[in-house]
Order: structure tokens, then sequence, then C-alpha cells
């Protein structure tokens, strides 16, 4: 079994989003984050965001543009395409499941889930959530990757690694469903991979011979 | 490929539920069902509901206990398991996954995904909706399948599924992500069986060599 020996470079990858900063920008991302984590996107208020962060709230009208735009840079896409493609990259691609299973599981533990959860939630409230998870599965993650893998049916491909990885998301932080949700990231890789690796690189709709 | 031939059978499973009635609560659940899926759970009231069905709403605290026993009743679970396993059982086991597949496609498929996506949106505000899938996937639809079929390891199985099946209902009614939203069954059914079958009756910790 492998370990998760990519875990800090994983890390490295989100933190690298805020580019290390410590500035008042940065600190409204992170008082945004839990606020956001703890009382959910109608909970939170721009207000409380801002005052956490010692920020006038006029600010985040600045950076943001309001409360959704702030939602969307603290909590929604905890993996930024271009570091995390090329680490999918370098490595054998009969394995790249493993390792998208890896980075997906270290950036999502990382918050205890809070941040897969906070996008779950927010699905309820906010069109414009559903469309951004869709364009970063569809256009900027899966997409690029099937892309560059040169695949047949990328679009199909990218859909379906989505209902693997979505679903993974909602068992392990949303419903919380034992044993899956406490399982530690090799059995989840283990288990997991190879269905995700199907979708990524194998036969799609296998020709096998069917009894009546 | 599959046809969809079991489709009138599965609509049935869950036409079972309200045993055909046209009764006074037959009517207060459908009406329930249509106001949950048009305005969620938070946005539905009790008053609204008993109105459309014709109802006194004083009826909806006494057959339901008040607006949580009554969504529970009408969307939370459209598959009855009682009425689900004999017919998921009757057949091979080893396209045991292709009905399974094709039971959810109909039942959710029937109402376009409303009642999967008033159950998701549901979760936010819902605590005891998230108890009530969990104990769905867990015990009630996986967890007895499982031992029918004597499985190694029930309770990550089950889990498994429902990542898979979950992840399917996320992609298709919820993010609505082309093509798999607006897939056939044959199709959904052929690229997401062969990954459902492993996490049902397959080895789930392949022992491949591994390159280092």
């Amino acid at each position: 079994m492998r370990s998760d020996s990519h875990d800090n470079e994983e890390t490295r990858i989100r933190r690298g989003r805020r580019g290390g900063d410590r500035s008042t920008r940065g600190e409204l991302l992170e008082a945004a984050r839990a606020a956001f984590i703890e009382n959910g996107y109608e909970g939170a208020t721009v207000r409380g965001i801002a005052s956490r962060a010692g920020v006038d709230p006029a600010m985040v009208r600045h950076w943001f543009g309001g409360k959704e735009g702030l939602f969307t840079a603290a909590v929604a896409i905890p993996i930024e395409p271009g570091k995390a493609l090329p680490l999918l990259l370098d490595g054998p691609d009969e394995r790249l499941a493993e390792r998208m299973l890896g980075m997906f599981l270290s950036v999502w533990d990382e918050a205890g889930g809070g941040e897969f959860t906070a996008l779950i939630r927010s699905l309820s409230v906010r069109d414009s959530a559903v469309r951004m998870l869709r364009e970063f599965l569809s256009t900027a993650l899966f997409g690029r990757l099937l892309r560059e893998l040169g695949s047949d049916e990328p679009e199909l491909r990218a859909t379906l690694c989505g209902s693997q990885v979505v679903g993974l998301g909602m068992m392990r932080y949303v419903v919380r469903m034992e044993p899956l949700a406490s399982a530690d990231h090799e059995t989840v890789v283990a288990t997991i991979a190879p269905s995700l690796q199907r979708y990524l690189t194998g036969s799609l709709r296998p020709d096998r011979s069917r009894t009546p």
C-alpha cells in the first residue's frame, strides 16, 4: 500500500492559493472560511467575518464584490487546478486515480471535511455554487486533466469521475457513514481508486457477453 | 445492452409505498412531495401543504407528528427496501449492480430528480435528514442486501456503494453536469455498473503488484 507521502506537497497546493500572505486580505479569507464552515452560507454575515478579521466590511465589497465572491474565494474550490494538474500528471497513468484520491483526501481532511460540507450546504441557497462546482469539475480540473491524457469521451469521463469523487465526499463528510467516514487514506484509496481509474483511463463500456 | 424493461415494475415499488390509496392521507403525501420539491424543506409550510390537499393542518400533526415527519414520509426515501430487495436479488449476482442502478434511475427520473434534490437540500437544515439517509444506506437497503449476499466487510461495502449511488445522484440531478445529467439509462448503467458491482461483490482491495 502506498503511504500518504504526498500530503505535505498537496497541502501546499491549497495554501499556495493565498500565496502564504498574512495580509489583511488573507486574514479575511481565513475568517470567512471559518465562518462559512461554522455557520453555513446563510448564517455567516459579511459584518461578522469582517469583524473577526479586524477589517472594515466595505473591504469585502472592494475585494470580493460581496458575500458570494467571498464565499467562492474562501471555501468553494479548495484545489487550484493550475497547481494540482502537474502533480497529478507526474507519475504513471495507471496510478493516476490513487494520486487524485490522495490529493482530495488530504485537502478535505485538513478541515475535517468542513469546506466540502459548506459547499454542499451552499448548493441549497446558491445556484452560483452549483455552477461553480460544475465548472470546476467539467472544465477546470477533470476537463483539463482528461484533455492532457488525450482521452476519448472526456466530458462523460469527467462527470463519471465527479460522481465518484463527490459521492466519496458526501459519504465521508456529509452523511458521515462509517466505516468510510473514519477510514484511513490507504483504505479509501485502495478501495475506490480502481473505480476512479476506470473512469479516467479504462474502458468505459466493457464489451462483455451477457446472458439473456 | 440492457433495456429499461424493469421500469414499470420499479415504478410500482415506489407507488406501492402509498398503497395506491387516494385517501386524505395519500393526497397529503402527494401535496407534500410537490411542495418540498418546489420550495425545499424550509420554504414549504405545513399550512400550504394542507391547504393544497384540502386537509386541516392539524391532521399533519396527527398523522406525521409535524413537518419533519411529513417530509420523511413524502420525500426522503423513495425506495421501500422490503419491496426492492426481492427484485434486486432476483437474478445473477454478477449483474446486481445493473438492476440496482436501473431501479434508482427509474425512481429518481420519474420526478426529474426532484426528490433526490429535495433530500440533498434538506441536509443543510435537518440533521435528521442526514441520519435518515445514513440509516437507509447502511441498514435498510445496502446493509440488508449485503447480508443476504453473505458479503465480507458489509459495512465498508455499503458505504462504498453509497458513495457511487449518491455521487451519481449529485452529478445527475443537483450539479446537473452533462453529459451524465441527460444520459439515457443504458449509458449510465453500462458505465457505472462495473464500479458498483465491484463494491457489491468484487475484490475490494486488489492485490496487484505495484511499481515503486
